[in-house]
């Protein structure tokens, strides 16, 4: 076996046995396969794919490539949600409390802000306190104390996922249905969850911004999954326009506690219920989905979804007050500026990632991992796909704490924009749902 | 512009502007880009190809990026010949002073063998003291007494072309026909020349198996040569068995010295003459056919091209003898062995790729750059595809220094042929010319 012959393989479009995969695998965490051998490799498989099987063994060796998270403590069934990722995503923070509140163990590894997309972590760090950084020690006593945490990967999982994401990163392989499954599923093998549902983006905003490419994603990922005896399903959800009506790391904490409290963007909270019930329904806590769904919608009326939410905060060290009242606990932005409607009419399309990009110019994310983010920066959107607006009416409010920002990125803002003097629909939420 | 742009670019197909290729080579020989982003732009060049100005952009640029020389001084046509490889392929040996015996100035840069395929240089140094590493000082000069050179490339020509060289090698994308076209014309175009005829060769022995994928790498080096003003010629030769009747370093050359005497096998001689009679016509020496064709074969019969020859090994260190009496001075292999067919019948078929390993096995070639060659080693093939044999008959004679080799490199020549009961056809020399 040498790795040319892999790769070569790979190109002619043939199927690598495990012994092949495990090969490069193992190779390139040692040192002994080059990073250009395996640069050419990953472009191979770019536009060669891989077969169920083969993409199911690709997808193991990269988890064994690290630690596995034991949760075999829980006594209860382990459930977890991964989102593709887009603008104004902040469901993980209503959805892994509620989750819990419901008899679920929600152990959550999430991400930060990258590019025009924010991060749960960044938004959890904005409540003053909030410690993303617990060990695995720290982090099983918190589930199988309060069912529930979220917290930044821990430093072994994967390993080989992080080296082969650096190098896709700068060689234009990222995008690559077969390397996104392998790397959000051997992440999520190694966390150990029995269950997981998939929210795959599509639009504007999201990375597939094709449905079909979605669509595809979300097989994959449920095809490998359930390759390795997970509970899996996935919903394909609408990123043609910001989700909720927040962006930016405060607000979206502030509408997060919103929902919990029963109130909030429809959209969002709609979203998030349909997640928790899928959730409840694959983890077999509540397998009939009418039952599932009341139970949902319960939790978020009766505060223990916000309770399990104060809860959580409180465990990782940050301010329960939050769950209160959050103006109070949250940074505030020093600067604001209201961008108006420039004519009447109704909006057409919003161009979501160049949204996520005013935000990110607002101080929101970061444009490379050094960056620091400003998390009272941010947009609240006012005006979405569909709705009528006049001439000179409010249509978003940015925040940031540099005021010299704002008019540029008001400009920004509109021109992602486009409005017609003809009646509009609203792009429905959720497109499918795949079981 | 950057990197990831470009390799981007190139996935989805695009077209590269100048710039941007320029930005990559130059990028990368100052060691600015890594070898882990030029191997993944290779491989999309490998899947999605490079459009005809795209080509000669590259393909200039690769040139550019080294010395040139300069053939200004010669006050006579300029030709040379490149032939893509194969398995006792010597025909430069006979072609280069035939066609500077006609009034040519033959100025070829050659290469080593490597793999399954012999190399002009090693051939010639089977001639005791034969030197191939002149300056281009030397080179000119000698061009300017005798008008034929045989020599390896000087250091400075495309360094572009080393380095990605080197990186396709490993990364499994050195059979891509842009890729091809721009290595070896960027070779030679910074070599000079104003005319060039091309030698690709199809069928088992060949890099090019395909004829369909032969004909395309033709089509691409002659576009590419005429964009930069060459005179451009190919022809697409069988190598789906062996040409001529020796395979291995001094038995190719005292085989070159037969054809040079009006005698040896009639395909090496008959393809030597089509390319030197396309010399003459492609570089304006003798444009009629017809003409050209008869003034080659004369100089075959007059003992003119052989006198040049012996010229060139003198200008060039080598015992000029080798022209008289060539087992006087070229080294002798210590063992032999005769490969006897195993029945009656016909020759079908000839692996011939096997048959230039078999070769490199008697230590005719070399595994690695750094191998040294048995010079003596090689095979006599007497009998070809279609030709009937009987059982016991001797087929093949093996050649080496070392006789521990022998009966296992049989079984391996044997297991290269197929045999059949029914009458066989002798495969077609030359498939088709493009002009």
């Amino acid at each position: 076996m040498n790795t040319y012959e892999i790769i070569y393989k790979k190109r002619e479009g043939k199927v690598l046995t495990k012994e092949e995969i495990g090969y490069i695998i193992s190779g390139y965490l040692a040192g002994d396969i080059p990073d250009y051998q395996v640069s050419a490799f990953l472009m191979a498989i770019f536009f060669k794919g891989m077969e169920t099987d083969e993409l199911a063994e690709f997808t193991r060796l990269m988890a064994d490539s690290g630690e596995k998270v034991d949760l075999s403590s829980m006594g209860a069934p382990t459930v977890d949600k991964h989102s593709t990722g887009g603008v104004g995503d902040g469901v993980s923070l209503i959805l892994a409390p509620l989750a819990a509140s419901l008899g679920a163990v929600v152990p959550m590894m999430s991400g930060r802000g990258l590019g025009h997309t924010g991060g749960t972590l960044d938004k959890l760090e904005s409540i003053p306190g909030y410690n993303v950084n617990l060990s695995q020690e720290e982090f099983i006593r918190q589930l199988e104390k309060i069912g529930v945490a979220i917290i930044g990967q821990t430093e072994n999982i994967a390993p080989a996922d992080k080296e082969f994401y650096a190098l896709r990163d700068v060689t234009a392989t990222v995008d690559s249905i077969p390397l996104i499954t392998a790397s959000i599923m051997s992440k999520k093998l190694a966390e150990g969850v029995e269950s997981l549902v998939l929210d795959v983006k599509t639009g504007s905003g999201a990375f597939m911004r094709r449905y079909d490419d979605a669509v595809s994603l979300a097989k994959a990922m449920i095809d490998t999954g359930r390759a390795h005896g997970r509970n899996m399903a996935a919903i394909i959800s609408d990123m043609s326009q910001p989700l909720g009506r927040s962006v930016g790391n405060a607000l979206e904490i502030k509408q997060a506690v919103e929902v919990l409290k029963g109130a909030g963007p429809a959209d969002m909270r709609e979203l998030t219920l349909e997640l928790v019930s899928i959730m409840l329904q694959i983890s077999g806590i509540e397998p009939d989905p009418s039952k599932a769904e009341k139970m949902t919608a319960e939790n978020l009326s009766n505060g223990k979804a916000l309770q399990k939410f104060a809860e959580m905060v409180e465990e990782q060290g940050g301010d329960p007050r939050v769950a209160e009242n959050p103006d109070r606990v949250l940074p505030a932005a020093s600067y604001s500026l209201e961008v108006k409607a420039p004519s009447d009419g109704y909006i057409e399309k919003m161009d979501t990632r160049l949204i996520g990009v005013a935000a990110l110019s607002l101080g929101a994310g970061r444009r490379n991992m050094q960056e620091k983010i400003d998390f009272s920066a941010g947009i609240e959107v006012l005006a979405k796909t569909g709705d009528k607006v006049s001439e000179g009416e409010v249509i978003a409010v940015l925040y940031s704490s540099r005021e010299s920002d704002l008019s540029g990125v008001a400009d920004d803002y509109l021109a992602g924009l486009s409005f017609s003097e003809e009646e509009q629909k609203a792009p429905e939420l959720i497109y499918r749902v795949l079981r």
